[in-house]
């Protein structure tokens, strides 16, 4: 019984959001809201850069949006202008330096910066500018863009924009803003999901159409693959690609775990794929069960897929308890030995004398699924089925994704067999790539990370990563 | 559009909830889980009082059991004993005064004392109690009930106590605690639930049993109606009755909505007595449409027993933002017209076009409804019928839930026609008390709220509130 | 040089201040400005009580003013009259509980309370209450003042205070008011300074004189001995006394180290007082000096005394860091050995070579004198004298102030020349009694520390204390 | 009487601090200690980066050194070598962006940089570095020396810093340490201090010679004009000069006002300085009158200095509440026309009836000096004679030092007479700048504020001035 403690999910986590607006009054009043329905992105650092168009506010800090900002400090953020951003909790990492927007002063005009994704050749980039004079105060991609934009000595900015992105090799959706201007980027291969809309005459960007709805916004368009669009403090919006050649690959787990379920990505609703997928599941990976639980809160929407194929009803046989915050204390090895459970306890008169099956939507290490199996056997459950609505993860991602957890990639190391008799489950299951992509209606993803084929050149990133011993 | 932005829920609000434990090691650690578990119950202030068997210690604050306590301090709180309470907000209420257990310093040896409920003729006994020279320094009653106790000079304690309990009219819970016993009473109505458990050959008593499960101990059994348990430091443990008829009225809002859906109230399944429920609502209340939605996080439960009575698919039609925190600032009128929305958003690509069944829990002013339509509506919905799996709220409840809404129970003044003119929905029903007792499988129900049969004399109290404004 | 650390001084200790406003609109904002400048006399927590004649309102919390209160808060506390409270860190003690000022919930009409001093039968009472059926939540004698006045069942107010400050033996200086009326009461030894001023109409009555400066408001006089004054919600003041006998027994510790020397305690300045003695002390210890220096802050008025009865300039030797707040990491052994010191450090370019003398207004254990001592030659100060401008302590106090430092009052133990050694002072001298009285210029002094003619009954406490192997 | 209110000095206010160590072990703490004696030099924000020859580590924040430091943080510090940094409020100034150390990253070595003093050309050399490409996240003057050591791709780094530091035009005291080895630097015309000292086998560096004492160290001499000093963790020392023509102008603020009294400055006592200051300004400007006060706390030392030599006795006429902390209420207008004061009170029974004479060190806009006239008039003052311990300021500082007052350097525009009959004093009287040079025995001092003979280039910085409408 002694291991039946579950604090962390087993996933993939995303590293930030973004949010912004031009031409809305109270600018960061909207960004605030913004965020907010993106905090799910990222929730150890949050910031907003504004301006009125002769002068640029910044803010941000370390926590929640509504832990750094209040009425009196967003107060302060002048200006229809503003770009936001929400940063994910990184191992050991940075603290303030790299909470984004940064805001850069220089003497043809200040501006501020930040992005969703990750560049691969960061390294390689930072050393070129090293080695011609630049000296950096965070371990940002988006400080290297910075960089390489100033670099150019180039009249035409918008030239230099276009050069410097040439230059970037990776997954990224950047915002940048000067005191009258806003530019909204996407990487070439389309990897971040990047959105516009319309409020109020103004325009707004959002990493996720999640947000919106929340500020009362109309969806406009995606942004389109390594397209570069400025719009100016009188809604002027031009349209231009720094790249030739540009592709579809967006990121197969935005749908699968990233997302808010009412976010729309690419025209398609990630509830609704979910579900789909579900389904597609229960057809693939039939089993005879009593009832179906789902993983709180993910997988709410696979599991309800599954059920309503399956004909087998969806129990709330795992809750999750919501107050478990940053100060909780975890439980000591005494405690746990004892018997405490954190976050996630089952439901005993429910699943007591049952066959379970218990749909995830994916899985990366294992350790959290061990763990949900012996709580509900510990239950009473007679059976316990896992069924994962994602493909096995054989491969680690360099787009973005928190890479704490790469040395443990369970499915890189062994049969789903193997993992089954380690997990304990009755039975395991996940959907296969072909049944996934039909079930999601689209084939354009990027599906690395169960497939090891990476869109873009990598090469110096995994040497790097080696040297850190992280796989 | 302007009115569209939701932030509080339209509930009734438990006060409180209540853990303790006896022989058990490190007695504060397993009450601040046990706590933890019950926080659904309380999120103003939270307390724990303690013993070593030769000292008592105490901690409080306001805020959230994660807020106010940290391995520090929990460390000084010695013991293998401990008593808890998590306290609900209410409105320009009392303050830390008010936050429980109170430790009372006595030289007959000091005492720690919480409850959970409402005592219905507390003002005639704190007169009675002011006349003969008491005063008071908090509006509690749990300190009435310790005044009670030392005013009857007994040498037996534990007939002063029953002497005690037997003035009380009302509806509780309590714990009570010297330095070497555990002293566990329910009034004879058994209107708040407490149940025992056993761990590692200690005791814990909790408000609901989810908290053993979270804490790894054994369901012993319920405390009985106006039973009194005393449980020694050596685990011997008596029972003893205060009152001589005694009676079974569970309050059916412990099921509907109050408690966790892992609890198991008097034998049953919280999630389960409610998907049952909404499988009735479904029988009793068909209606042809696409999609059923449910109000997050408590109407889930029911809105699956409909969908699987009524075949229609359940789908997430509507998001919570699980970020709404003390801190959030509520968006100014500027921002609501502007169409700002706050903790629940529609969602667009699944509403849009459909005819939506929304099946909530329960509806006290039916002006979150109202949002709740209107969401849809500017969603595409193109017909939103309302369910809710509880009968009609048409009385006050006088047995320790939140008061603040009262004076708009919008079931008392208007018809259910009426209510569904003004909340603007296409259909409305409600489930009949008929029709929840059997799907309940259960009569032993407190109904007072719908049908203002109260099991206990309430007279003054009324008279009191009439005096406030209340109703 | 490893014992040269220096972080607390070696002073008694004030308990408490008190400050009260009546018919002075704003008072809450009067009594913040009055605690502030009462602040000296209290740092660990803080409250005021205020009345609107309606409502009574209450806010307090551990800190400073500046930490408890802001604007915010402030404004809360509305009405014209108010009552506040200062409070110092006692050890171990209490929390919450025991900040001041109390407000008790009462038929006959709520109350405040606070209090300066100590009750030196406090325990007797509080037995004798509890026989009788109250309960305490605090260890405050306020508390027990207030059972004590509920007890009597008079129907006269003004007699069953009177009659209960009867049964009170010790120091005290109380505040209480009701929703209209401001009660003022002073020992019958008047041990415990308190005074009334006027501002603008109304009234206001203050620990010291210090504060109405600071508020603008006018001295009037000091409240007598055993005096019980009333002032009502129209400036009616009445005066009465609960004691047929009175005395004069000011503490002297209030001249010599804890009020402020700006304030005048029953018509003599501090600082004069503390200046005189210094020229006392010169004149009854004279030694051969280059320099006189002080030890900050108390003990300035005394030096500059003793520096112009002697004609030897006084020079700043010591300094001390401002900015030793509570969060002051202290140094560990490790560092304290390399030499760190804190708080006071000696200035090496004004001792080198030097015969120095050092005026001290007070000592208790000798400790810090020791390590000044050691500092200062450690500097190169040739020669070390210790002057204290008051007489050797030798006897505990009852009367409110600090007690952790009895177990080690030095001069209970040891002879001055003992003493010179242990400290390592090339000479050691005490102001005498006589000297001390002459230069005060009165002799209604309580110096019972000095002599142990105690003004009260105290054997009962003595008997406590010994079993909490306190002397 | 509505006037009388006081919460800010009125003086110059200097800008930093720094202090460093290398080959002491637990550097970080010695810093912490040594920021902690320096904390007058700035109480915005502080920092300190530390170094293990392998790593860097860095924590920075804003408010006092016991704020942002904690146990817990600072044993993150690790190593021997350290340096560290407090910071002064600066008019709306930065936030944490430019609270130093930086750290900054480079392939060829991180490296921080902190430094005391102001830069001249700052705007001419950021406006430089940006054309070929920098770009910058603070307004710091040491992020513009790091670029300008970078930007020289010399491949000897002590050429470069040479060549970087001749570039400077201005006031500085700059810290710079790589993995192995501190920098320290001096500008040529010696304008801030800066002193080595030695502890325990390794050497320490301060701002002010006072930090020496608190840490234990052993005080070696004053950093050279324009001497660059390297350390490595060898305890190497290397001495070398960035200027061949060097001078002497020890910016005289520092012995009037900014430096603690136990600081040597270039072999000098401060509060000795100040003392015979006060001396000659008695021997230059008699007046008869029956007490001295000094204004708290500065002016202590040249009041004595004035008291000695006319034989008046010093009095405690003003008394200072050390309570102010950030967090104070600023009493409101309705408050300040009752009579409220803060910060400073005066004492009515020393000064009524008295003609005064107020000793203060400084004085920049007079307001302050108004107000206390005022207080003690209203206290019953005679006769109030200001001496003014340092000549009239004239001239603005760019050498390091708040510039928000100087709109308004009274002694720029009005003669004696007019600012007498301003601040309503009986006579007012500054030392003549022949009177203050005698009394400190040394003329190689900056006087630039007295004078306007400023000993470098100013042009283009009073230029930039102007456009922002300072002067």
């Amino acid at each position: 019984m002694g291991d039946s403690y579950i604090l962390y999910d087993d996933k993939f986590n995303e590293e930030c959001g973004v949010f912004g607006a031009i031409n809305v009054s109270n600018a960061s009043e909207v960004i605030y809201y913004g965020l907010h329905a993106l905090q799910h992105r990222g929730q150890e650092g949050c910031g907003i850069v504004s301006s009125d168009l002769n002068e640029m506010y910044k803010l941000k800090g370390e926590g929640l949006v509504t832990e750094v900002f209040n009425e009196d400090n967003l107060s302060n953020l002048l200006g229809n202008m503003a770009i936001g951003h929400v940063r994910y909790s990184t191992n050991g990492g940075g603290g303030i330096e790299n909470v984004q927007p940064f805001l850069f002063k220089h003497h043809t005009g200040d501006f501020g910066l930040c992005h969703n994704g990750n560049i691969v050749n960061s390294n390689e980039l930072r050393r070129f500018l090293e080695i011609q004079g630049s000296i950096f105060q965070s371990t940002s991609d988006s400080e290297i863009f910075a960089h390489l934009i100033k670099k150019d000595n180039q009249t035409n900015r918008v030239e230099a924009i276009k050069q410097a992105l040439n230059r970037l090799e990776g997954a990224f959706a950047f915002l940048a803003m000067t005191r009258d201007k806003l530019y909204i980027m996407r990487d070439k291969n389309s990897l971040r999901p990047l959105s516009i809309g319309t409020l109020n005459g103004g325009y707004v960007v959002s990493s996720e159409t999640c947000a919106f709805e929340v500020v009362g916004a109309k969806f406009l368009r995606d942004v389109l693959p390594g397209e570069v669009i400025i719009i100016d403090e009188k809604s002027n919006i031009t349209s231009d690609f720094y790249a030739q050649k540009t592709y579809k690959n967006m990121c197969a787990m935005e749908y699968i775990y990233f997302s808010r379920p009412d976010s729309d990505i690419e025209g398609i609703n990630v509830h609704t794929s979910r579900k789909e997928t579900g389904r597609a599941l229960a057809r693939e990976n039939p089993v005879d069960a009593d009832i179906i639980i789902w993983v709180p809160d993910s997988s709410v929407s696979a599991a309800l897929g599954y059920s309503e194929e399956s004909k087998i009803p969806a129990e709330m046989g795992l809750i999750k308890n919501r107050y478990v915050g940053r100060t909780f204390i975890t439980p000591s090895q005494k405690m746990r030995e004892k018997g405490v459970k954190m976050k996630l306890s089952p439901v005993r008169s429910i699943v007591n004398g049952k066959r379970v099956i218990v749909v995830d939507d994916s899985m990366v290490r294992g350790t959290t699924a061990k763990k949900i199996i012996q709580l509900l056997r510990d239950a009473g459950a007679k059976e316990v089925h896992l069924r994962i609505a994602s493909p096995p993860i054989t491969h680690p991602c360099f787009y973005g994704v928190d890479t704490s957890t790469y040395d443990e990639l369970i499915m890189a190391r062994c049969s789903i067999n193997e993992v089954k008799e380690m997990i304990k489950a009755d039975s395991l299951a996940y959907i296969s790539v072909e049944g996934f992509l039909n079930a999601m209606g689209r084939s354009q993803l990027c599906l690395s990370c169960f497939t090891g084929n990476y869109p873009t050149y990598i090469y110096q990133d995994i040497q790097e990563a080696n040297k850190d011993g992280k796989f």
